[in-house]
């Protein structure tokens, strides 16, 4: 039955069917021992020998067998200091991703910044200039909200010529919670003068990252940070203090934040003009792109990972929007000809990763697995011929086309398009 | 007006308090250079110098300003083996708890387990045994789900000292995503013979801990875990498996699970006969009592903290409750004497930790700071006097009681009763 290859459409899996195709059923009689007494004779070793201390150490890591389960450098990074390294996705199992495991991007390393000498400056078009210290923002109220946080230049290499991984293809992306002062206090007590409409956001590293960000957002849901998943800020995400937009490219997110100014106009900075535009196919320039659009992609099975024969898998993958809460998540299993709705984990929260996942008997024939997000503005993400039409094929950042993994009749997953 | 001392009421702040009493404002032309000009004359260093590389290193660390927000060790523990870890809740910012602050209990060490080599054998009364790898596991359906995991032993110095710290009077409180198989699924196959009313959960560590469940709670929402905060189980969570039973006694979430065995009755194991039983003032002990009732605790301030003089401060703690959702928190000022209900950060989910926080102007004169959890039951959590007369004066396990932080005039906080 395992290695029957039948020649039907490929369909979702029943629970049943694990159980009796698997090959982990076995039969009472079948187990050595085990099942008849009611100790294992072949007690496991850990059983037979303490184990390790508490402590050890005071600030847990990982256990050692997952060491394989770490960032990477982003593929072609020039140097280690403006670089980029990558989630591993394909590792991943819910919508936190463990600050060890976020994402970076920085444009002049990641700066050591002592809190009790870092500021904030509110100047510029404002009645009542500030300058805070990271104790008075710590007294102000505060929120916690779960976003996640994507680069703009995520799956850019889907423009031109298919990733080989997922965490290659789709890795400048994780998800937290983010703990911080919602930007509209700061702002509302500055007294914003008539007639501002921007603001820059400039961080404390040698880059002195800067972006110009609308008001409007800044009075909506922007967050000044300090904290991710409970603890403070990790360095490379912007220690002490960063802004979060939530549903914007991550670029805009400036890390290290240490001020920003009011007022009429946006300040045009290099990341703005030379960089982080969309060239359309009329050879002008998208600019202040800063919505991330509907997008989800399969993380298990993905590139680079091998079926070990027919049976039963789960499929497992995540989908976000930076408009919203994600309102569907469809699966096919046959190229695109059909799609089946995926379950969602709970909570469904807005601006934020959901997790979908599938369970599928795969009967050994070559196939395509796609997913495609439906956000709660009705927004689906397109194919990739329908973001090409729109886009051209000049751009570099806000790819977010249906992606597709296909898996060979050897279990090898490939690219779809490889 | 800093240093006024009002004799007043104690009250909830506005957000305009916090500017017009504290420090932090500066007014135009106060500001030294950086407001008038584009960029502050005198950059911070880390603008002078490039910073370090990604992957600095691959899986990343907290920052070394943060080296302080470790676990400790809790307070007389015999052994560094069958001992346990405290979390440190008066650090922590949302209810993710990162996964190296999770409080630990062991009762032989934490052991070292190949996830290639572990099993879990289901048998006892069943129709079919099961055998189940990791890899069987990881191909069934999943869900991740945030709840909190709190040891039936938290707090329990309050039945008779109080603690100086909410580390050490709390910190058997953790908060994760878990992800993993419901353990119905796997319930379903083996077909449960009739009359089966209990499972024993086994650990493979050196203590084979072992504790008995009732079925009702293994069909109800209990999880084969694997994976906690989005990466694979801690070791000292229990890598590669472990049970989840949301809402029940830390205890009986068995670690390191390898053996789920089913019967008509419990099996009396130690850790639920001379440990984890509650004497009640009539000298009988109660059993199974696996409900964690509602609860809450100030984190920030608390015990051991020093207020930097009046001014406005931001109370912030938590609250969860083993039968469902936080409906409401109040906070007291004044001892008890009235309450104020508390912001809740969303989303308020059942069997998690709730964050809740209430801006507060501290006049100066010293104060009870106090919460006072309810949950969607109708559950009001009782005050030390309520319990007390219940419970009586003997127990270990099972406190859940208002708690208090007494402010002193020089800003000292300590124990409400110390």
């Amino acid at each position: 039955m395992r290695d029957k290859r039948s020649g039907g459409p490929p369909q979702p899996v029943t629970r049943r069917a694990f159980w009796s195709r698997s090959g982990a059923l076995l039969m009472a009689g079948a187990l050595p021992g085990a099942a008849q007494s009611a100790v294992d004779p072949e007690l496991p070793e850990s059983m037979r020998v303490q184990g390790r201390p508490v402590l050890s150490p005071p600030y847990g890591q990982p256990s050692v067998h997952e060491a394989d389960v770490v960032r990477s450098v982003f593929p072609g990074t020039p140097t280690a200091l403006s670089a980029a390294s990558l989630t591993p996705l394909h590792r991943l199992h819910g919508i936190v991703t463990p600050n060890g495991l976020v994402f970076e991007r920085h444009h002049a390393g990641v700066p050591d910044i002592a809190p009790e000498r870092h500021r904030l400056l509110v100047h510029g078009m404002v009645e009542r200039p500030l300058l805070l210290t990271m104790d008075d923002l710590l007294r102000l109220p505060a929120v916690s909200r779960f976003h996640f946080l994507e680069c703009s230049g995520n799956t850019q290499l889907e423009w031109k010529r298919p990733a080989e991984t997922v965490q290659r293809s789709h890795g400048l992306l994780s998800c937290c919670e983010w703990t911080g002062v919602p930007l509209s206090t700061v702002l509302d007590e500055v007294d914003v003068a008539p007639g501002a409409a921007w603001l820059l956001a400039e961080g404390a590293d040698a880059a002195a990252m800067t972006r110009s960000i609308p008001l409007e957002k800044a009075f909506d849901d922007a967050l000044l940070v300090y904290a991710q998943n409970g603890e403070m800020l990790r360095p490379e995400q912007g220690y002490p203090l960063r802004l979060l937009l939530p549903g914007f490219e991550g670029n805009a997110n400036v890390k290290w934040l240490h001020r920003i100014k009011l007022a009429r106009e946006p300040f045009m900075t290099r990341e703005e003009t030379s960089k982080y535009t969309d060239l359309m196919p009329d050879g002008t320039a998208r600019q202040f792109t800063f919505m991330m659009e509907a997008k989800s992609v399969i993380v298990r099975p993905a590139g680079g990972q091998k079926l070990r024969g027919p049976g039963v898998y789960e499929i497992f993958g995540f989908a976000w929007s930076g408009r919203g809460r994600i309102r569907r998540v469809d699966v096919s299993l046959d190229g695109g000809r059909t799609w089946e709705i995926a379950r969602l984990d709970q909570p469904v929260l807005p601006k934020c990763l959901t997790a979908f996942r599938m369970s599928w008997q795969w009967n050994g024939a070559p196939l395509v697995v796609q997913s495609r997000a439906v956000d709660d503005t009705g927004y689906v993400q397109p194919t990739r011929d329908e973001l090409m039409a729109v886009r051209g094929a000049n751009s570099y950042y806000h790819y977010n086309a249906i992606h597709g993994w296909k898996i060979g009749i050897d279990g090898a997953v490939t690219h779809a398009r490889a």
